[in-house]
């Protein structure tokens, strides 16, 4: 069998003028970054943005597990057979992490034949997006610690500096440092923290702006230290909004690239799913919204976390209104989910079966909340029986939700074309009214609630005293009108990671709340969340090659 | 009058394929980076390498000072000037770095009317080169202390890890840090460094490679550390060069831009000229002598350093053969270096040129040692005299230099015209006789005392005890066949900043010596030597923006 990078680089790739041209952009609103990668100008949303929208379909998932869900993959095969289907769609996609790549294998990018190419490109610096971000949030940093040894005329507290250096890397011993040593010349001493580029508050902003304005002003109202005072302290009182700006300028602007079967994606933002809200940027929706009748995009980890950020931060900031859900589920990981071990997955087994669907049940419940109709697919594998997608198929329909199988990664937009005519079906017949889960006006603390009642199943919340103490704190600073990104596990329903299925009787622990006041949202953190991850005992690095004709091995 | 920006944002470019038309070049074997932008495809070095050479032109300079010299624009004007003749040039450039950019005002692509552009992208990201070198530092320090973490098979010594991590960026507070605290999963605690990424061993080796076979040769023998028993540690024991070597393949290829005036430049790489040898790459120069007839390049800080890294390490280690050189001079700064304060240079003072013209004339007999035909140039202010230029004149005459006046800053290629016939009749009247300055076989502390007694005008060198046993262990390991990349200040020919002129009855002081084993060079630091720079009080970052329409000001 070929490996995702070996049917990466068989494509016959088309120049990114043709792809572009297929959906009326013409040359010169290409930046090109080689033959195969383009950034859409800002004269293009110019061009555009007076035009109706077109549908706009999300793809997510139940809570992932060993077994392998498929999220990505069916996003790109379903535009891809939308295609087929001779219709006009673009993939709205959010860009990889340079680190994990060289941690453990796994793409961001699909995989078998529903892949977007150029994956080594995509994969490693892609158009610099991500070091553009690197770069202005650890100018940032620097110009803190500069205030700091010039004289702190702002009177920042070293102990209450909030704002983290960065890197796209995996590395442990970057964690917690100590900054600042040696003499007088050398800075002051103070404890600091470096996360994941796609953890830097900067990924978030420039996801949800709109456009420069929209940027400068989020950049600048990020705080980044407090005064002993508790008195916040923003990147713009540093005065860094304007350098920052600049060195985000052309990371703004989308990245269009192609699926294997030529279907236009935009491939731009990559927010971590954990703290921030998980979805690719505003932008590249808003104007893939303007170019194609139908968009398809996805949002990170399960529906529980990344259809719920996506609802309530993305969609209510910027006044999307997403026309149906596609749920990806397969019957390999609703069997885990009825504690089947994943060496054990291939039997039929109705019984576990019946017993971890109540995972796929509650998501469809949490979607429909939202208004939206809902359309599960099940990601075929070869060992699925007639009989668990027969019961399948009947738990949904009975659940008022459309169903069709999906078997992209082996055909590509051809394995597609059985959801993409169920999606168009539900498109005519199910009109979308959809609501975010609750208001601006809700106190923070009733929000966090309300998503951990309704959406998590859990009977209530505990908030530590320290975590209400600062909730009134940012209630105060004004910022308590905005919504509440969760940072949780991703493998329950719960904050256990360990509760598979739908998880009962339980309370949620919030532990710690903070404001990203670029992004707009208060994060709440439920657990032990990592933002700098670490290297495995043997990287994928160790086997990542490049030859002399520039072809690289390995990747994936 | 308008600041360089300014002017920059003025100039009407033409598309890059056009000026690499001009060359030759076909649109299939540019990889485009924009509209203007563009790097040449390996597959153009397999189509060129068999043509004759182009004749190589360095450019140089006395030593710096505050009075400015004007390097990097006279080599821009050159190139101009020769295009103006109806002669095929190109130019060979240095990359800016960006940390610098949001320091101190100051450009790194000429000045006034003989400038590359597009100036902000080539101050900001430009195609990458600098983030992937990034990338691959700090891929190999956290696969370094992965494997500390791991069990540390390879038994590395802690205290005697010489691989720093680097950032973009102007950032004193992490020169010296802590890393690796916190729990036993966050790593094992360490003293560590962060160098400015032109610093980096990488930026070296990337300038010095023929292609990408050499490059990875390079990244593999990188000595990352050593073990108690003081053996060297290398990349390639940590399995990193492949995954390195992919984070850099693009990065390998030249960058094409153009001058103000559309010559071609091929601006690519640029290492430290302090602690490594600072000049552009191997690569570009060898691409630009098969593209053009004539080739202008340039090296960092004044001749004693750059040019004799220049000609000692880049030339003998790639066969290059210069066929002459231009030596920049300044009236003022002439009188600087003859002890007048710069506020005290605009008035006519020939007894001050008298005495300061010595800087000169070392940096001229020092040239002459390596048997190539020399041209200095004053690089004209509105302040100097006919008698101040009459005395350089004559005195250049009276030592075998030829002589022209350059007034490429106020007037482009226009400006540069008298000093291209000078080299051009310099290069039909006289033959180079290039020669290195020492043997490969000399030892390792023969080496250093050749340069410093023959370039320097020292009396000698004291090694301290410690560098003369770390020469003799370097020489153990089989590195004493290497050249030797000079540390030093570059405001003096002495290792006193403050000794102006041409100072005599002095020694050299050696207090650090290390390999570069990647690179090829053993590395002798004479002085403080700051490889991670600081902002000052008020930096250039403060007064940078950027407008709706994505045009920037105040970059420089």
């Amino acid at each position: 069998m070929k490996t995702d990078i070996q049917i990466a680089q068989e494509a016959s790739m088309e120049p990114i003028q043709k792809v572009a041209a297929a959906l009326g952009i013409e040359e010169e609103d290409l930046e090109l970054y080689g033959k195969y990668k383009a950034k859409l100008s800002d004269e293009l949303w110019e061009k555009v943005k007076d035009r109706p929208d077109g549908k706009l379909i999300l793809v997510t998932a139940i809570n992932p597990t060993p077994a392998g869900e498929g999220k990505t993959t069916t996003t790109v095969g379903l535009g891809e057979a939308f295609g087929r289907l001779g219709k006009k769609a673009v993939i709205a996609l959010r860009e990889p992490s340079l680190g994990p790549c060289f941690g453990i294998k796994g793409g961001a990018a699909g995989g078998g034949y529903a892949q977007v190419v150029p994956m080594e490109d995509l994969n490693l610096h892609f158009t610099g997006d991500f070091h553009a971000i690197t770069s202005a949030n650890n100018l940032l940093a620097a110009l803190l610690d500069n205030h700091i040894q010039q004289g702190n005329a702002l009177e920042i507290d070293t102990r209450q500096v909030v704002w983290k250096r960065c890197l796209d890397m995996n590395d442990r011993v970057l964690r917690n440092v100590v900054v600042g040593l040696g003499s007088k010349g050398d800075g002051v001493v103070r404890e600091d923290h470096f996360v994941i580029t796609v953890a830097s508050e900067i990924m978030a902003v420039l996801c949800l702006s709109n456009d420069m304005e929209d940027l400068k002003r989020r950049l600048g109202r990020m705080i980044v230290a407090y005064t002993r005072a508790g008195k916040p302290v923003t990147a713009e009182e540093l005065h860094a909004t304007g350098a920052m700006a600049a060195l985000l300028k052309d990371a703004l602007k989308p990245n269009l690239i192609q699926t294997l079967e030529h279907t236009p994606a935009l491939v731009h933002g990559g927010p971590f799913a954990n703290i921030a809200h998980g979805c690719n940027s505003v932008r590249a929706t808003k104007t893939a919204l303007k170019l194609a009748d139908y968009v398809v995009t996805e949002a990170g980890f399960g529906a529980d976390l990344g259809a719920e950020k996506f609802f309530d931060i993305k969609c209510r900031k910027a006044g999307l209104k997403p026309d149906a859900v596609v749920l990806v589920a397969t019957v390999r990981a609703l069997k885990y989910n009825g504690g089947v071990p994943k060496d054990q997955l291939s039997g039929e087994n109705l019984e576990a079966l019946e017993k971890g669907i109540v995972n796929l049940e509650k998501h469809i419940e949490n979607l429909q909340k939202y208004g939206v109709p809902v359309v599960v697919t099940l990601n075929s594998f070869i060992t699925d029986t007639k009989a668990e997608i027969a019961f399948v198929e009947k738990f949904c329909k009975d659940r008022g939700c459309e169903f069709a199988i999906s078997e992209v990664w082996e055909k590509g937009g051809e394995g597609g074309i059985a959801l993409a005519e169920k999606v168009l079906d539900t498109l005519s017949a199910k009109e979308s009214h959809f609501r975010v889960l609750y208001d601006d006006q809700q106190p923070l603390a009733a929000k966090i609630e309300t998503i951990a009642k309704e959406i998590y199943g859990a009977d209530g919340v505990v908030f530590s005293a320290a975590v209400s103490k600062e909730l009134k704190h940012l209630t105060e600073l004004g910022f308590g009108n905005l919504p509440v990104c969760m940072a949780k596990t991703q493998y329950s329903l719960s904050d256990d990671a360990t509760l598979l299925g739908r998880p009962e009787n339980f309370t949620v622990n919030v532990r710690e709340v903070y404001i990203s006041a670029g992004a707009g949202f208060v994060v709440a953190i439920t657990g032990a969340i990592m933002t700098m991850p670490g290297l495995p005992k043997k990287p994928a690095a160790d086997s990542i090659d490049v030859d002399e004709s520039g072809k690289i091995t390995g990747l994936f």
